[in-house]
């Protein structure tokens, strides 16, 4: 039985089923094993990253939100996400003409080419540059170059730590072109409230407009789950927002979660999420 | 450890605490248990009913929804919901004046009113009337007599499986005066596909209006809940719907969850839910 407990003493269990890859790199230990009902279940020193059956919760929804409200995105940078299920989620978009990668961890993404390929198989697609870097240092001397950031990172601990840093996010908004967004995954507001918080606060130091949106990710501690939607000129979708209801129609065809009324109803978050989120 | 496992291998674990009540009524097992991040955990036959620092995601999602849509509910019946939570719910709306419970296991009622107190204490409220009776039986002579039904049960199967017929909600329709809502909880659209599919082809052959409407509740099977609102009067609530603003807002100052905009917001459920609730 694999089982990752939250610190509150609860947790999700998943009956384990073979162990498919099992090895260490310079920054983690990963692991790839089967399972009866959420396919094959790939985990980071122990903690839930993905599985087959419950991976479009997360992918779809860090990419599609900032992906449509964008009016054009063309050049887009992913942050972590060696899984490159969000990878495949961004060259859904048409408009989309480049895409970096900087994930800092070679192993992940050598690994889930081959044991996660309904996940990884656009890694190698023409449009998509890999740098095996640590983002902190990737993104010092990057100005004015990306439409669309999505930082697919791991939790605030680990190789994943940098990440929520001040600095790093004025780095980040540095190199995004007018009308950029970024859109990082925020931890959840549920199992996890202090981390969730601290995301917050420290993303408003940086940016005018920022909102959480939250979903389920069922394999997720707690099972719910959230992204920051941060931009200095974009506003943050309302249920009044004007889509471009053509390019939303033609992801959504291809989506099992995203549609144009999710994309606006994900921001109604309940009460206590925009308190821990002020 | 307390382990919830769905039929795919899956599920929820608890580290289980001090057991604070177990015992057998007519219907079923129920026990009470403590526990280090949900407070006391209440199941039936070992299942998932509530737990004390979750139970708000459920009752105010299956209240306040059906509540606010409606122009003013007087007279309200709670099927099912022996935990007091969804009475509890119901009482801070101003326009009731009754609240009939229909529930079969009084021993439910006994057991959370002294173990789960902040659930259970509306129990005894001078508006609320306790029928300790199949509801099956008890709703074939009502007719024409409530504003708004919540059915707050357990799964389709046990003493709750009875109440997922078409014989049962055509008798529940009956009992609704003009402009009535009923709600009852719809399974999870992600752990118990089948079940929830079959719930809204049984909903759709008895009411004109039936969507459904999701949040999280996390402790319960795959952490991601579903709620179908019926009525042949009223229209599902969309974007564009005017609410009754200042009962939306009383409300809202008493809830961590509901608010005016998630009330909308919880209708944009994702393309797969749409498809099995089709």
């Amino acid at each position: 039985m694999y089982t990752e407990m939250t610190p509150n003493g609860y947790g999700i269990s998943i009956e384990k089923g073979n162990v498919l890859y099992s090895g260490k790199s310079d920054f983690q230990e990963l692991e790839i094993f089967e399972s009866r009902g959420l396919g094959r279940v790939f985990t980071l020193d122990g903690l839930m990253m993905t599985t087959e059956r419950d991976e479009y919760f997360y992918h779809e929804l860090i990419t599609h939100i900032p992906m449509i409200t964008h009016k054009n995105p063309e050049n887009v940078l992913v942050i972590g996400g060696g899984d490159g299920g969000t990878i495949r989620e961004v060259l859904k978009h048409k408009s989309v003409k480049n895409v970096d990668l900087c994930e800092i961890d070679g192993l992940v993404i050598d690994v889930c080419k081959k044991y996660l390929p309904t996940i990884a198989y656009k890694l190698d697609d023409p449009k998509v540059k890999i740098y095996v870097e640590d983002a902190i240092e990737f993104i010092k001397d990057k100005k004015n170059i990306y439409d669309v950031i999505l930082i697919d990172s791991t939790d605030p601990m680990g190789p994943g730590e940098g990440l929520f840093t001040e600095e790093f996010y004025n780095n980040v908004k540095a190199s995004l072109r007018p009308g950029g967004i970024v859109v990082p995954q925020s931890e959840s507001p549920y199992g996890q409230k202090e981390s969730f918080e601290k995301v917050y606060k420290l993303l408003r130091r940086v940016f005018k407009n920022v909102a959480p949106y939250c979903s389920p990710v069922i394999t997720y501690p707690s099972g719910y789950w959230s992204w920051a939607f941060c931009s200095d000129d974009v506003e943050i979708p309302t249920f009044d927002t004007k889509l471009d209801e053509n390019r939303a129609s033609e992801i959504e065809n291809t989506c099992k979660i995203y549609n144009s009324k999710l994309h606006k109803g994900v921001f109604a978050v309940p009460n206590f999420v925009k308190e821990l989120s002020k």
